[in-house]
């Protein structure tokens, strides 16, 4: 089959692999329906990769292939969702609804479990990682339901730990597909005020149509000034920090309030966290691999519903032929966010 | 009038100072009738004062001696609760129930406002920073009540940022009065687990009593490990942070679990959080200056019904003469928390 390859930062091959299939018996085999490239591949797309080759991709929608021995609750040609993580599904920090903590879990896109942007993927503990889906394979709402996989539930990751509820004033730093479901989720949790920090024009128009109240393109210490401007001098109640780099972290620290959250979903490319200033004004800080697995029973209503549409962020589709051009695309901020269709 | 005052390093001095009298409208003066050394005075204790002489002191009961004309609510002959920080009781950040944050606040114990231990202060923001009590001015219950100042609040907002409830496990890093204290908060929000780590025979003794269920002596890598021995091996969901030194917070981050919170309430001797492994865990951290003039309202009822006894990690009372001593015998670890009574 046919699978993406990162060899190196900036040298993604479409290659032929062994094809996907059953190891353990809780495993199953789906066969990949929508795949996306994810602002967190750009990572190792600019600072390289796992050495000897890493595997790409770990959001899709799939449908059920084969199934091993021991999977009870799905059957083949199940819709599935396949969140980033798989789980097992039944221990205590599955239970506690953390999969990504699970005992037994992992990331897909890695050489152990291969990755989504692929044709076909084995799944490890399917029964604890997919999720089924009641809707036909093409069914018009496919983006939006794919981003429940990873962006929509790491954005609504992040309102969560940064405690939006009803009247918050919030700031979203990052305006990458997981910012903009940021804004989504602040919205859907009642936020007052949405600030959107970011700079490109067609991602801010999306971030507004998603209920983004104010943008601030400014950076560093200028755009943590308009934000205090904005908000009474004093910050917001919540950020979301959805990039994961220092300079998005120093705005975070920046713009938020005493008594504030912080809620962090990119994956932190710095070492520590100011221990002074976020003891003295009382800043919660948290986050992490969100588990989106856990998070769809909550989110997937709404999407089928249409009340809330993350789908938009994707503005560019491919095969896999495409992928490759597609991380330069999202690279050079070119596209938003780009579907896999292998 | 009579103050400690702080000069160097192990250098406290009682001395005659100035009357404290009315400066603002919104001013009161109070005779103290008590006052205590706290476990954070050792560090200006061992690592040097405020240049130029510091007022110590932050913790008191008094009556209320004088107001001025601004001030609404108190009367002469009041007895009162003076909380470690001054707050106007009308800023948003008070109306939040963070009166640390207050935009006109600020701390006891410092050269601009004097300090507790002392014959008499002057209080900024007289309505909003005292708390009235209905009891007389010996009354038995005195040293719970006088915790209500600091370290039975403090204790408790560790306990709440931590996200202590029902059925959790708990760890307390520090023995001092906080910590101390935050076994107490632990216990009153339903924690089924809770672990103290200390090692002094006095303080173990107390800890127990309050409701720690396990004791654990060995420090650093062996105190992480016996944690993670009595929890499965995965730590514990809450950790109170009681201390503020560096290894009290590596300790913190090795016994937490994943998903887990971190409250601290000690001042941080450390400039930076690990970012990584608690992103990787999703660990909460937050804690700062404890509000708590606001947990008043929610802990005096369990004090005066005796529900809770915190008055009893006082084990030492001295005049103020004594107050050196007190510091020596605390800094010796010869007594827990010494009570003035000027």
């Amino acid at each position: 089959m046919r699978a993406t390859i990162m060899h190196r930062s900036h040298d993604v091959r479409i290659e032929n692999v062994a094809d996907a299939a059953i190891k353990f018996p809780t495993d199953a085999v789906i066969r990949v329906t929508r795949a996306c490239i994810c602002g967190s591949d750009l990572w190792p797309y600019n600072d390289g990769p796992t050495p000897g080759g890493q595997p790409m991709g770990h959001e899709a929608i799939g449908i059920v292939e084969d199934v091993g021995s021991e999977v009870r609750t799905l059957k083949r040609g199940q819709l599935v969702v396949m969140p980033f993580a798989y789980s097992d599904g039944s221990c205590q920090f599955c239970d506690e609804g953390l999969n990504t903590s699970c005992v037994q879990g992992g990331f897909f896109g890695s050489p152990d479990v291969g990755g989504a942007q692929a044709e076909a993927l084995r799944i490890p503990y399917a029964d604890g990682t997919l999720y089924p889906l009641n809707v036909g394979p093409d069914d018009a709402l496919m983006p939006s339901l794919l981003t429940l996989s990873d962006v929509m539930g790491t954005g609504h990751h992040a309102a969560v730990v940064a405690r939006v509820s009803a009247g918050k004033r919030v700031a979203v730093v990052g305006d990458g597909a997981v910012g903009l479901c940021g804004v989504i989720a602040a919205k859907r949790l009642g936020a007052e005020q949405i600030i959107m920090l970011g700079r490109h024009a067609d991602r801010i128009v999306l971030a507004r149509a998603f209920g983004a109240t104010d943008i601030v393109s400014e950076r560093g210490d200028e755009g943590i000034a308009r934000v205090r401007d904005m908000t009474g001098g004093f910050g917001v109640h919540s950020v979301l920090e959805c990039v994961g780099s220092e300079g998005a972290m120093t705005t975070a620290l920046g713009i938020v309030r005493p008594g504030g959250a912080i809620g962090r979903v990119g994956v932190p490319h710095y070492d520590g966290i100011a221990a002074k200033q976020t003891f003295f004004d009382n800043i919660v800080i948290g986050g992490g691999p969100a588990p989106v697995r856990a998070y769809i029973d909550e989110l997937l209503p709404d999407v089928l519903e249409g009340h809330i549409e993350p789908g938009r962020v994707f503005d560019r589709t491919v095969d896999l032929d495409g992928v490759p051009d597609g991380y330069r695309a999202m690279n050079d901020r070119e596209a938003i966010k780009v579907m896999v269709r292998p």
